[in-house]
C-alpha cells in the first residue's frame, strides 16, 4: 500500500497556550520551539502576535531562531491581524473564522456571505507576500456542509495553500471526519489541515481518519494540551502513524519524543498522562504472567510498537500476584 | 436515527489489575465493584479465580454482594479454570484463547483446529450451567480473517452468548475495526464484545467503530487502566456515547462518574489524566478570550457535553494573557 505523507503542525505554542495550566515564559517558548524542531515537526504554530505585545515579541523571537520548521501564526481573518503577523516575519498565516450557526450567532455575528467577503479581502491582500496562507472554518463539524463547501471552494479559488477543518468542540467520530474530509477533498485543489479536539476521546483517531481521507496536515500539541482536555497529542499521533507504516515517521527523531513530553510536562507542572502512547511511564510495561512470559520469548506478541525505536526499553513486572496466572498454564 | 444500545463490560477488576500501579486489596475491589454498580455498568469482569487463592475469594466476595451488575470472570479456555469459575458463582465466563500467529507460536502453541477443539470441550461443558458464555480470540486484529471467522462460526454454533474481538496490542484503526466487526456481524447470531487497547491512541474511537458496526458489548476500565497504557476509559466511552445520543447513557448515573474516577485514581496513586473526558480537572475549563466570551453568552458554542449532565460545572479562566485576544475583537 502506498501512503501519502502527512505534515505535523504542532500547536503547543498556540492551542497549547490555551490549556488551563499553560503559561509559558518567552524562554520556555524558545525551548519548546527548539525541541519541536529537533524532533522534526514540519510546522510550529504560535499564538497570534495580536494577542499582546509580548506575543508579538515571542513570535518574532521564534521566527528569529532560524529553525528548519516553518513558523505559522494563527490569526483572526482581519487585516490588522495579518499585517501584524507579516511584521513578525512568519512563514505562514493560519486564518480562522467561525462558520457554525453557534459561532455566527453567539460569537462574531457574520453571515456566510460576510465570512467569504472577509476571507476574500484578507487572502487577496496576502497573495502579495511570500507566506503560506490557510483558511479554516472554526467548528466545521457543526457547520452545514453546504456552507462549508461554499467557503472552501471560495478560498481555494483565491489560492490558499490549504483549508482547515476544525472539530472545535470534539464532537466528531472517525467515520464523520472521514466523510467530511472526503467531501472537501473532492472539491478543493489545495492542501487540507485537520484540527480535532478530544472532548469525546477520539482526537487521535479522528486525525488519522482525516489523513486516510486525504488531509495533508494534522494539528497536534505536545501531550495534547489545549482548550479543555485538548487535541491530538504529538506522541499519540506519531505512535499511530508509526504503527501504520514506520516510513511515515522515518524523518522524525523518534528518541526525542520522550524528552519533549517531559519538558512540557515539567513546564505545566503535571505528569505525562499514563494513558498516553509511547512516553507514558507504563507504555511498555508488561505485567500479567501470560504476557511477560510471551514477551520474553518474543516481544511482538504483546507490542505493536518497539520501545527501542523510541530510545526506550520495555519493563517486565514480576513477583506480583498476577504472575501466578501463567504459573498454572 | 435509531441506535442499538450497548452494554458496558467494565474490566477494572481484571484488565485494570494488569496495570503497572494497580494492586487492589479485597476491600478496595469491593469498593470499586459497588461504585461501578451504583454508576450502572451492565457487567463487571473480575480476575480469574485461578490466578490465586485470593482471587478466588475476591471473586466470590464480589458475587456475594448481590449487585445489579452481572459478574463475569475472565478465564483461559481450560476445564480446570471454568470449574473454578463456576465454583465462585459468577453470572458469566469470558473465555479467551490466542489465535494470532504470534500467540499460537510464542505463547500456547496451538493450531486453529486445536483452538476450536479446546473451545468445543469447554463450551459444551458450560452449556449445562446457567451462565453466560463468551469466547474471545485474543489478538484478533493480527489473526487471519479466515481463521477468525472459522473460530467464531464454530463457537456461535455451539451456542455462546457472544464472541469477543480483542485488539490486544492496540494496533487497529477505526476503519479496520469497523470492517472486522462488520465481517463478524454478518457471520454470527450471537452478541459481539469488543476489547481494544490504546497503544496507538485509538481505543475509544475503535470501541465506537465496533459499536457502529454491530458490537453489542464494549470493554472499558475506570481511567482506562490496563496492560501498558490500557484500554478505553469508562468516562471517555460514556462521553462519546452521550455526545452521539444522550439516551444511550440515560440509564447510567452520570454524576457518579467523577467520584468513580477519583476513587480509582486515589487507589493507584496517580492523577486523573488531564487528557481524559468529563472527569479531568480541565474538561470544562475555557481559557482563550474569544471562547470565554462566547461560552458566557451561550455555553454550547464551545461545549459538546454539558457539565451539568455529569454533576459538574464549567470553569471560565480570565485575567491571563490570552484574555486579551478577544479584547482586540
Ligand atoms: O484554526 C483552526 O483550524 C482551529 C482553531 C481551533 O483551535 C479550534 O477550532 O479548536
Ligand atoms: O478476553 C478478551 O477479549 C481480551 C483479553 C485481553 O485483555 C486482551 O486481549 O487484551
Ligand atoms: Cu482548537
Ligand atoms: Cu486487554
Amino acid at each position: 500500500m502506498r501512503y501519502v505523507p502527512c505534515a505535523v503542525i504542532d500547536s503547543t505554542l498556540r492551542e497549547g497556550e490555551q490549556f488551563a495550566r499553560a503559561s509559558f515564559s518567552p524562554a520556555q517558548k524558545i525551548q519548546i520551539a527548539r525541541a519541536l524542531d529537533a524532533f522534526g515537526v514540519e510546522y510550529i504554530e504560535v499564538t497570534s502576535p495580536c494577542a499582546s505585545p509580548q506575543s508579538f515579541e515571542d513570535c518574532r523571537a521564534i521566527v528569529g531562531l532560524g529553525l528548519r520548521a516553518k513558523i505559522l501564526t494563527h490569526t483572526r481573518c482581519h487585516m490588522d491581524d495579518v499585517q501584524r503577523a507579516l511584521a513578525a516575519g512568519v512563514d505562514g498565516i493560519n486564518l480562522v473564522l467561525g462558520t457554525s450557526s453557534f459561532l455566527r450567532e453567539f460569537s462574531h455575528g457574520k453571515s456566510i456571505d460576510a465570512v467569504i467577503q472577509a476571507a476574500t479581502e484578507v487572502i487577496t491582500f496576502l497573495q502579495q507576500f511570500p507566506v503560506e496562507v490557510r483558511f479554516s472554518c472554526e467548528d466545521s463539524m457543526r457547520t452545514s456542509i453546504d456552507d462549508l463547501l461554499r467557503v472552501y471552494r471560495a478560498v481555494d479559488a483565491l489560492g490558499v495553500d490549504r483549508v482547515g477543518i476544525a472539530d472545535t468542540v470534539g464532537a466528531g467520530t472517525p467515520r464523520q471526519i472521514y466523510d467530511l474530509v472526503s467531501r472537501v477533498r473532492a472539491e478543493v485543489q489545495c492542501g487540507i489541515e485537520f484540527h480535532g479536539h478530544n472532548d469525546t476521546g477520539c482526537a487521535v483517531a479522528n486525525a488519522f481518519a482525516a489523513w486516510e481521507a486525504g488531509a495533508t496536515h494534522i494539528d497536534t500539541t505536545v501531550l495534547g494540551i489545549g482548550e479543555r482536555n485538548g487535541i491530538a497529542p504529538l506522541s499519540d499521533w506519531v505512535a499511530r502513524l508509526h504503527a501504520t507504516a514506520p516510513r511515515l515517521t522515518a524523518h522524525y527523531h523518534l528518541p526525542g519524543l520522550v524528552g519533549l513530553d517531559r519538558l512540557v510536562a515539567e513546564m505545566i507542572g503535571l505528569e505525562i498522562p499514563f494513558t498516553g502512547c509511547v512516553t507514558s511511564f507504563c507504555a511498555f510495561t508488561h505485567k500479567a504472567g501470560i504476557h511477560t512470559k510471551a514477551v520474553i520469548n518474543h516481544p511482538q506478541t504483546y507490542e505493536i510498537l518497539a520501545p527501542e525505536a523510541f530510545g526506550l526499553t520495555r519493563e517486565i513486572l514480576t513477583g506480583h500476584r498476577l504472575t501466578g496466572w501463567n504459573a498454572v498454564a
